[in-house]
C-alpha cells in the first residue's frame, strides 16, 4: 500500500505538522486501532459522522458548482456519489447491527463539533475559490486514507476478530485509497492552474495553510467529541 | 408515451401558457421536427448547448448543496451525472460527425443568450431556496421532455432518415423521460414541504411563476440564438 | 423601554423556550449583569466577539445578496454598516483600555464555538432563502437586545461604577434597540411574503424553528466559551 | 480630472482593448455625448439600468461576503450604500421628470441583456474568489468613470442645455470619480495578495482577462439594448 502522491497535500502537512498529527494520531484513532475504544464512543462518533457525510457531500457538490472543467466536475460529482452511496453504507450497516435504524441516524442532533467543521468547509467554498474549498476538504479525505492505511499495517490486516475491522478495512481498502489518488490528482491540478508550482511563493500560501490547519483542528475536535460521547 | 405527472409543472405551465408555448413551440423546434432546420443552425445550437450543459450541471450540483435529504441529494447528484456523462454524448457524437472535436466544443464562446439563461438559473439558486432553483431549472428539464415526445409522435418515430433523428430519440427516449419522471416527483415533494399543496394560496406563488416565465423566455431566446447562428 | 414587537420572534421563542432561556439567561449573562464576571472571561469573550462580528457582517451582506427589494436591501446593508462601524467600536475601545490593540484583536484565533455559530448562519443562508437566513441571524440580534434591556433594568441603569456598564449601555441603548425594531419589521415582512401570517400552518415551520433553536444553542455555547476562557 | 490609477485595470484593458473600446466607445455613448441620443432610447436604458443597479448592489454585497478584512468589507459595503442611496437617485429623478414613478421603475421587466450581465457577475462571484468577482465588476465601475470624464471633456462641461447633462455630471463628478479611486485601490490590493504583482505570470491571468472581456462585451450589449429600445 503506497501513499497517495499529492504534492499539495505534502506541502500542506509539512506546514502544519502539529495540527496534522493532532488529528491523524488523536487518542480516538489510537484506541480505535488498538481495539480499546469503547463501543459507545464509536457509535456516538458513527452517528455524528453519518450527519457529517450529508454535509460533506454538499461540500463536494459545491466543488462541482465552483468548477468549469468537465473532467474536474466529473471527479467532484463522483465523490458526491461515493459519499452518498458508498461511504454511508458502512455507517448504516454498523449502526443496524447495534439496533440503530437509518431514520434514527438521520434524526441525530448535530454536535457543535460537527457543525463547526462542516459549516467551516461550506463557508470556505462560498468565500473563496475552488482551491480554497479543496484545501478545506483535504484533511478529511486524505486523513482518513492515511489513518486507514496506518491502522491496517499496525494491526496486520486487521484480523477478523478486530472490533473495528470494518471501519479500518473501509478506509484502508482499494476503493477509498483510489478516491484519495483521484482527489490528489485533482487538487494538484487545481493548485497548479491557480497558484502555480511554487506554492510557498504564492501570496495566498499563508491563508491556504491557515485553512488547512483550521480544518485539521476541527477534525481533532470531532474525534474528541466522539471520545466524550461515552 | 405518457406525460410526466408533475402537479407543480402543470400549475406553472397553466400560469405561463404564452411563455411555455413560446418556448416549446418555437420555430426552431418546428423546423427541427419538420427536418427543415438548416444544419448550420443546428450545429450552432449544439455547440452552445454543450457549454450550456456544463453550467446546467453546475446548477444541479447547487441543488445538492441546497438540499438536506439524502434521497433528494441522490436525485440531484444523479442528474449531474446524467448531464455530464450521458446527455453530452449526443453533442459530442453529433459534432464529431461534422468534424467538430470535443476540445473545439469546450472552447466555444458563450453567446449572450446562453449566459443569460444559465446564470439566471445559478442566481435563482443563490438568492432563493431549493424550490426557487428547481422552478428555474424546470423549463429546461420538462420542456425538452415534452418537445421530444411531441416530435417523436409527429414524425412517427422519427424515421431512420430524419436528419435530426438522434436528437429527437434522445429526448423522447426512456432514459430522458425517466429523468423527467424522477425530477417531477422531486419537484412536487420539495414544493409540498415548502409551500404546501395549495400552490396558488402561497404568498410565494407570484414570484415562483415569474421565475418560471422568465426561464421560459430565456429558453425561447436560446432557440432564437440557434436560428440566427446560421 | 418596550420590547421590540416582532411577531415572528415571539412565535419562534415560544416554540424554543428552553433554548431561548438557555441562551439569554446563561450564567455568563447573569455574572455580567451582577458585575461578578471575571475580567479575563469578559476579555476572552470580547476578542472572540470581534472576530464574530466580522462574520456576522458577512452574513448580513449575504442577506443583501438574497434580497430583491430596495427597502430591504437598505436595511440589511445598514446593519452591515452598523456592525462594522458602530458595534465594533465598543470592542476596540474596551480592549484598548486593557492594552489589546486592534491588530491584536483581528489576529485572534477563532474558537470552535465561534466557528460553529458564524458558519452555521452562513450556510443557512447558502442553503435556504432570505427567511432561513434571517431566522438564523435572529437570536443574536434580538437576544442581545433583550439581554441589554433586562440587565439595564436589573442594575437600575446600570450605575456608573458597574464594571460592564459600557457593554450593557450599548445593547440597552436607543441605537441598538432601534436596530432591533428595524430588523423586527424586516423579518416580519419577509415572513409574511414567504410563509404568510399563519406561521405554524406553513410546512416550513418545523425547519425554521429547528434553525432558530440551533442558533440559540450555539449562542449559549459562545457564552460558555467565554466562561471557560479564564 | 485625472484617470484613476489602478494597475490591474490598466493591465486588463491592455489585454482586451477591442472589448474595452467596443464598450466605452459604443454608439450609444457617442450619441449620448453628442446630445443626439433619442430620448426614448435613453429612458429605455435608464429603466433597465435601475433594475441593473439592484443586482449590481447585490453583487457588491457578495464582495462583502467574500472578504475577510474589515477595511475591504467597509469599501464594498460603502459601494452597496452608494449604489442604493446615491446612484439610483439620478434614475429616479430623471424618470420622475418624464412621468415614470419609482414603483413603475421597480416593475420594469428585465431585458435579456440586463439578465446576462448581472447574473454573469453574480455567478463569477459564486464560482470564484473575491478577485474573480471584482474583475467582473470592474468594467461597469471604471467604464462609467472613464465615459463620464471623457464626455465631460468633449462637451466642455457639459453645458447647462445639454440634454444629458445630469447623467454626464453624475459620472464625471467628484463623488463617482472618488468611488473609482477607492475601488481602484481595493482591486489592486486584492490582486496583490491573490496573484502577486506580476499579473501576467499568474496561471490565473488568462481566465481573469476572459472574465473582464466577457463583462465588457455584456456592457456593450447593454448599450445596444438601449439603442434598440426606441
Amino acid at each position: 500500500m503506497s501513499e497517495p502522491s499529492s504534492r499539495l497535500l505534502s506541502a500542506l502537512t509539512a506546514e502544519s505538522q502539529a495540527e496534522w498529527r493532532g488529528y491523524t494520531c488523536h487518542s480516538f484513532v489510537a484506541q480505535l486501532g488498538g481495539g480499546t475504544l469503547p463501543k459507545a464512543a464509536f457509535l456516538h462518533y458513527l452517528r455524528q459522522d453519518y450527519v457529517f457525510l450529508v454535509h460533506f457531500a454538499r461540500a463536494w457538490a459545491l466543488a462541482v458548482v465552483k468548477s468549469d472543467r468537465i473532467d474536474e466536475m466529473r471527479i467532484a460529482a463522483g465523490t458526491v456519489h461515493a459519499l452518498i452511496d458508498e461511504e454511508m453504507k458502512l455507517h448504516i450497516a454498523t449502526c443496524a447491527e447495534e439496533g440503530i435504524g437509518e431514520e434514527d441516524l438521520a434524526a441525530t442532533t448535530e454536535s457543535p463539533a460537527n457543525l463547526a467543521y462542516t459549516r467551516f468547509v461550506m463557508d470556505a467554498g462560498l468565500k473563496g475559490d475552488l482551491l480554497d474549498l479543496l484545501v478545506a476538504l483535504a484533511p478529511c479525505v486524505f486523513g482518513y486514507g492515511e489513518i486507514g492505511r496506518r491502522l491496517a499495517e499496525e494491526t496486520d490486516g486487521p484480523p477478523p476478530d478486530h472490533p473495528y475491522r470494518d471501519w479500518i478495512s473501509t478506509y484502508a481498502g482499494d476503493d477509498y485509497q483510489g478516491v484519495c489518488d483521484t482527489v490528489g490528482t485533482l487538487i494538484d491540478n487545481v493548485a497548479a492552474r491557480t497558484i502555480g508550482d511554487a506554492y510557498a511563493a504564492s501570496p495566498r500560501w499563508p491563508a491556504l495553510t491557515e485553512t488547512f490547519a483550521t480544518a485539521c483542528r476541527l477534525e481533532a475536535d470531532f474525534w474528541q467529541m466522539g471520545l466524550e460521547g461515552t
